[in-house]
C-alpha cells in the first residue's frame, strides 16, 4: 500500500493549486458581481467574463480537460491522478468551468470519446473539448421516481432515417447556460426489450424544434447561474438517427459507465468542499470570542471540529479507493466503492458545513459567507445521480450475496 | 396529569384551523405570486393584498392578538392554550400575521403591555394591536458573538432629555416590512454598571435621522418578502428619554422576560412545520412508485416516519410543558424547560423537513415543495434567541447545580 | 393540560422514596453480596434474606402491589400515578420486589386478575398477590423470529379434560427464581384457526412431569441471579383443560392486553436507571479532575449533561401521555404511544448510561459502578416485548394509515 | 496511490487466514471449554491446552512475532503488512496469543527492543519472544483521571542501587495469566522535573515483595480468563535500579513510541471483529424469517448492512493510512491519523455489533453467539490507550494549529 500521490499527480496538484490561489479564489466575490443578483429568467442569463479570461490561462497553462483520462483528447490523468485536482476545484463552486472539468460536460464528453462515431465527435466533441459550447444531459423526470430507472417515461422512436423524441425531463443541469448547444437524451426506444436493452442515448442540439426549457428549478432558492436546472419539454422532436450514440437500446449500458467516473469528480469536489467548510469552522473559531474565549475553547466545538477531520479523511480514501480500483479494474469492479463515496461524500460534507454554518452564527445562514450556498449544493448531491437510499441498496445487495447462495432467499 | 386541552382551547383549536383550512392555505401560492419573486431590493416589498383581507376577516371573527395573555390588551389565552393554535398557524410560514400573531411584534407588544409607559402604549402599542403598523426588534450585532450579550457594543447614552444612540444591528427581521414604523433598541447605556444593570431598551421610530437600512440579508438565499431581515446602523440617533421602556439598565431584564414566551411561540410553530413536513413525507410515501412497490414499502422509509413521529410528540410534550410551567410558575421558573425546547423542536423540524426532502427527490430541493424554504427557516431557529450551544449550556448548568454544592468547583 | 401529579400520587411518591432511600439504595452491595458471585448454576440460586425484610416491611407500610390498577385485589393506581412510582423503583434493579410489583409477576396478575376462573385465583393469583410465590410466562421461542408472532411453534393442545404441552421456549424471566412455582405458557391451540385465535394462554405449575429448565441464559455475562432468563422445554406435559386461561384460542388477545402496562413498568423503571446514569455522570463530572478543570468543564461533556436532561425529559413525558391514554381511552388507544416508548425508553437509557459509562473512564465498565450492569439490562429492553423494528413499524402503519385510504396501495 | 497489499503481506494474509480457519475458529468452543465457566478468582485460573498447541504449531510454521518490525527479533513486517493479519487474527478475541502477537505483551517487547539494555533483553525479552513467559504493564490508577497523564500519583524512587515502588494500579491487562512473570511499571521519580522527564519506566518480576494483586475487574461482567485485568498494589518494592528501563526520567517518552503500534494493532483487531459482526449480521439477516421474508427484507435492515460496509472500509482505510505514515515518517508524524483511528475503530466496531445484536434477538445479548461479549471488549477500547475525548481533543489541537498562529489564541 502507498498514499501518497504519483509524482505527476503532485504536480498537477500544485499548478492548480497555484492557479486557484492566484485567479480564482480572490476573485469569487468579483465572479458573482459580474452574473449580478441570482434570478430564475434564465434568457437573461450571460457568462462572466472573467470565467473566459480564466479559460484562456488554463487552457494556455495547459491546465485543461484534466478529467479526462483518454491521452487523445485529454490530460491523460487516471482517476487517482485527477481525483486530488477535482478537490482542489472543489473549493470553489464554479471552478471546474475554468479547466474545461465541469459538469455535466465531463460525462458527456467521455461518452463520445468512447461511444460517439467519427461525426458525432467532430461535430459535438470538439467544441467540447475546446470550451467553445457547453451541453447537457436528459435523464430525470418529474412525473416519475427516477430513482427507479426503468420508471423512464420519456421516449425516442425510430422512424424511418429518424429519431422522434418525446417527454419532459427536468433537473437539466447547465441548460440555462448561453453557450448550451447540445444535449444527451435518454429515452425509451423498445419498451419491449430486455430491460436493460430499451433505452437509447441521442443527441439533440437545442435548437431542434419541440425541445422547450419550461423553467428553471431553484435549489434552496438559488437558480444557480448561469447554468441553471431546467424542466424541459420534448414535443415531437425529430434528429437523424446517426444522432443515436452507439446504437438504439445501448443507453442503459451507456449511463452506467458514464456516471462511474462523474461520482467520484462530484465525491472529491465535495471533499473540497468540506475541507473548505472546515477551514471556515476553524477561522471563525479561533478568531470569534464569546464568554471571554475564543469560540474553539468553548463546548463541544474541539469534538466537532476532530470529528470533521476524521469523517473528511474517510471519505478521501474511500473516493481514492474507488478511483483506484476504476483504474485497475475498471468501472464494474468498483461499483460498491462508488455507491459507497456516492453515499458517503455528500454527508459528510453536509455536516461539516452545517458544523461550520452553526459557529458563524447569523452570518453561517447569510450569503456573508458561502456556507448556505455550499449547503444547497451538497443536499442536492445526496439525490443527484441516484439518491443515497440507491446506492445503500446496491451496497447491501452486494454484501449479502455472499451469504444468500449459501441459504435461501 | 392531564393532556388534553381546555374546552377554551378545543374551540379555539377548531376556529383557527376552519380559517387556516378555508382562507389561507388554498391561497399560499397566491399569496407568493401577489409578492413576486424573491429578491432584496426591498425599497420595492410590498404587502400583499390578501393579507390585508385576512387581517380584517380574523380580527371580526375574534381570532386576533391570541397570544397576548393579558386580557385588557389581547385574547387573554394562557401559554397552553395559546400553544396549539400557533402550531396550527404555523403550517403557513406567514400566517402567524393575519392573526396579528407574528413575531417579533409579538414580543414587542408584550414588553409594552408588561413595561410600558402610557404614553408608550398610547402611541406604539395600539397601532400594533390594532394591526396599522408593524415593528423590529434590534438586538443582534454583526461584528461580535451575540451567543454572549455581554459582548454588546451599540450604545444608547442619555444626554439631557434625549438618547443618544450609535452602533449596527443586524437579523433585525422585519424591518423590511412596507408597515414597519417602530423598533426597540438594545444597548449598552452604562457599561460599568453591573453586567445585567448596563442595558437599556429603547423606542426608535424607523424614520429617525440616522437610522439606516444598510441591506437586507437572505436566508438560504431566500430574503422573507415582505419582512425581511434587516442590517442596520445607527449613527447619533437621538429619540426623548421617554422613549426608554421602565428606565435606563433595564433591558437585561425585559429581554429575559421578552424571550420566554416568543421562544415557546417559535417552538409550537416549528412544530407545526414539522407536521407539515411529515403529511408531505407520507402523502409522497403513499402515492409515488418505485420498483414495484409505493416508497412507504422500501428501505427504511417507514423507520424514518415512525422516528418523525415520536420526535414531534416528544417536543410537543417538551413544549406543552414548558407552556405550562410559564403559565403556573412563571418565565423565571421555566428556565430549563425553555432552553430545553429551544433546543430540541428547530432540531427535530429539520430532521423531519430533511426526510421529506429526501423522499421527495430533486421536487425536495426545489420550490415545489415548501420544503426547502420550510429548511432554511427551521435552520435559522438553531441560531436565533440563542444558538443551540447557549442552552444546552444553560440545561448543563442547572443540572450541575445539584451536584456542585456538595463537592469541589 | 396538567402536568402536575395528582395528590395521591404525590403521597406515594413521597413514602416509595423514603423506603428506597432508607432501606434499598443503602443495601445494593449488601443486597448483592447475600446472592453470592453470578453464576448460572441455577440449582443454587437462594433468595436474599433482606429482600423477605423488605417484603414483610413494605407490605406493612401498605407499599404493596402499586402496579395493579383493580382496587379489589392491588392499590387501585391509575397508570398516571403508578408511572413515577416505577422511576422511583427502578432506581435498584431489583427494588420492585420488594414492593411485589416485578415482572413478569405484574403482568401474570393482571391476566389473572382480568381473565382468571375463581379457581386460577384462588390457587395462583393469591399467593402471587401475597408474594409467597413467584412466576414466568412462557412466550419466546428459540428456533424462530418471535418478533413475528405467528411463528409461535409451541404447542397446547386439547385432548379430553386435558391440554398437552410440547415445545420449547427461551427468555423465560424469573423461572430460576427459587420461589417461582407456576408459569403462564402461550401456544398454538388450533394452527388453522384465524390468526388470532390460535392460541392459547395455559396455566402450568413448574413442578409438572415433562417440564424441564435446560439452562440459564446470561445477558452480557450476567445471569440477573436470582430470577435468571431460562430456555425450558416441555415433552407431553399435561395439565387439566381448565388450567387454560379465558378458554381456549383467546392467547392472542389476553396477550395484547397484558404488554400495554407491562411494556409503560418497563418504561418507567428504564427512566429510573436513565435518571440515575445521569446522577452518577454529574457526580463524576463534578469530582473528578483532569488537565486542571472538573470533567464537568471539558470539552462537549455539558453538552453530554444536556441533552440527556432532555432525552430524558422526553422520554417521561412520552410515558406519561400513553399511561394517560390507557388511563382514559384503554390500551388499545393507546397503541401508538405505547409502541412509542417501547422505542424510545430504552434508546434513552442506554445512551445515557453509555455517556456515564465513558466519563467513569475504566471504572465505568467494571463493577464498581452499576453502569455496565444495567447497560446490559437497558439493552435486553430494544428486544424484549417486541423489538424496536416491531414498535416503529406499528407507530408508521399507523401513521400511514391517515393518507393511505386516499391513494393506491 | 495503490490500495493493494505487498507480495509479502498477501503470502502472510493466507498462511495465517488457513491456520484461523483450521485450527483456531472450529475451536472456540473447545478452548472456553478447557477454560471453564467465567470466574473472578484468578488463583485458579488455567492455561488452555489448546492454547499452547497452537502457540507450537504457529511457532514451528513461522507465524511468530509477527507484530514486531526489528527482523532480529521479530518477523520484520512493517505496520502496512502486519495490518492485515491482526485483523484476520482479531476474528476469534483469543488468537493473537496463538501468534505470539497478544497485547500487552506485543508493546512490552516492542519497548524491550527499543530500549532494553542487553540484560533486560536477556532476562525478559528472550522468554517473551519464546512465548514462555508473558507480561503485563502497570499503567492507569485508579484514584485519578489517567486520562491526564500528569495526574499519575505512583512512584518509582531511586534509593541507592535501587528503586522503590508504591501506588496502585488498575486495568492491569494480563497480571492474571498463570505465566505473567514480569511487568512494566510506570512511575514518578521526580515531581520536579519537566513534565515530560518526570517518569520513569522499571521491570518489576511480579514475584518482588510489596507487589500484590488486590483483585481481578470485570468488564460488562466479564473476567477475560485467562489473563485479566488487575488491580495490584505496589508498597515499598525494591527491585535494582538496572531495572529502569533507558534510565530515569524517560518513561513519558518510551511511553508515547509505545502506544502508537499498540493502537494501530487494537484497531486492526476491532476492524477483524467488526468483519465478524457483519458476518454474523449477514447470516441470520438471509437466513431468518419472519412476516414471511428474511430478515434481510424488512425495514431498515440492508441501510444497516450497507452503512456497517462503508463505515468499516472507511475505519480500515484510516487505519491502514495511518499504518503507512508510521512506517514511512514515524510514529510522530502520524500523531493525528493514530488518535483518528483510535476514535474511529472501537465507534465502527460497536456500531456493527450492536446492530447484529439487535438481528439476533434474545440470542444477540445472551452467549449463543459472541455478539454480547464483543462488545464488552469493543467498548473498553473506547477507554483504553485514552479516551475517545482526549484522542479528539488530539486531533482538534492539530487542526486549529493551521490556523492559531495566524490569530490571537
Amino acid at each position: 500500500m502507498d498514499f501518497s500521490h504519483s509524482p505527476k499527480a503532485q504536480e498537477m496538484m500544485a499548478r492548480v493549486k497555484a492557479f486557484m490561489d492566484k485567479h480564482i479564489i480572490p476573485n469569487e466575490r468579483a465572479y458573482y458581481e459580474q452574473l449580478g443578483p441570482d434570478h430564475g429568467d434564465w434568457a437573461k442569463w450571460k457568462v462572466s467574463p472573467l470565467m473566459e479570461e480564466w479559460k484562456a490561462m488554463a487552457k494556455a497553462e495547459g491546465l485543461w480537460n484534466l478529467f479526462l483520462p483518454d491521452e487523445e483528447y485529454g490530460a491523460g490523468l487516471s482517476n487517482r491522478d485527477y481525483a486530488p485536482l477535482a478537490e482542489i476545484m472543489g473549493y470553489t463552486p464554479f471552478a471546474s468551468e475554468a479547466f474545461n472539468c465541469s459538469a455535466p460536460d465531463t460525462g458527456n464528453m467521455e461518452v463520445l470519446v468512447k461511444y460517439g462515431s467519427p461525426e458525432q465527435k467532430k461535430k459535438w466533441l470538439e467544441p467540447l473539448l475546446e470550451g467553445t459550447i457547453r451541453s447537457v444531459f436528459f435523464m430525470t423526470e418529474p412525473g416519475v421516481a427516477s430513482s427507479d430507472a426503468t420508471n423512464m417515461e420519456a421516449t425516442c422512436v425510430v422512424e424511418g432515417n429518424e429519431v422522434v423524441i418525446n417527454g419532459r425531463k427536468w433537473w437539466s443541469s447547465n441548460v440555462g447556460h448561453p453557450n448550451c448547444k447540445i444535449g444527451i437524451f435518454m429515452g425509451v426506444t423498445d419498451p419491449n426489450a430486455h430491460r436493460h436493452a430499451r433505452h437509447s442515448m441521442v443527441l439533440v442540439p437545442l435548437d431542434t424544434p419541440g425541445v422547450k426549457i419550461e423553467r428553471m428549478l431553484p435549489v434552496f432558492g438559488r437558480y444557480d447561474m448561469p447554468e441553471g436546472h431546467g424542466e424541459v419539454s420534448f414535443t415531437n422532436v425529430r434528429v437523424p438517427i446517426s444522432n443515436i450514440i452507439a446504437g438504439p437500446g445501448r443507453g442503459f449500458e451507456i449511463a452506467q459507465g458514464r456516471l462511474g467516473p462523474g461520482r467520484i469528480h462530484h465525491c472529491m469536489r465535495l471533499i473540497g468542499v468540506a475541507e473548505r467548510a472546515l477551514k471556515h469552522l476553524c477561522e471563525r473559531a479561533t478568531s470569534r470570542v464569546a464568554f471571554g474565549k475564543p469560540l474553539a475553547n468553548l463546548g463541544g466545538n474541539r469534538d466537532i471540529i476532530a470529528n470533521s477531520r476524521l469523517d473528511i479523511d474517510c471519505a478521501r480514501l474511500l473516493t481514492m479507493k474507488a478511483a483506484y480500483l476504476m483504474d485497475t479494474v475498471g468501472v464494474f469492479g468498483a461499483l460498491t466503492e462508488i455507491s459507497a463515496i456516492k453515499v458517503v461524500a455528500p454527508n459528510v460534507a453536509l455536516k461539516v458545513i452545517d458544523a461550520a454554518i452553526q459557529i458563524h452564527g447569523g452570518g453561517g445562514v447569510s450569503d456573508d459567507f458561502p456556507l448556505a450556498a455550499l449547503y444547497g449544493y451538497a443536499r442536492t448531491l445526496r439525490l443527484a445521480d441516484g439518491p443515497d437510499e440507491v446506492h445503500r441498496g446496491m451496497i447491501a445487495k452486494y454484501e449479502l450475496k455472499k451469504y444468500e447462495a449459501k441459504t435461501h432467499k
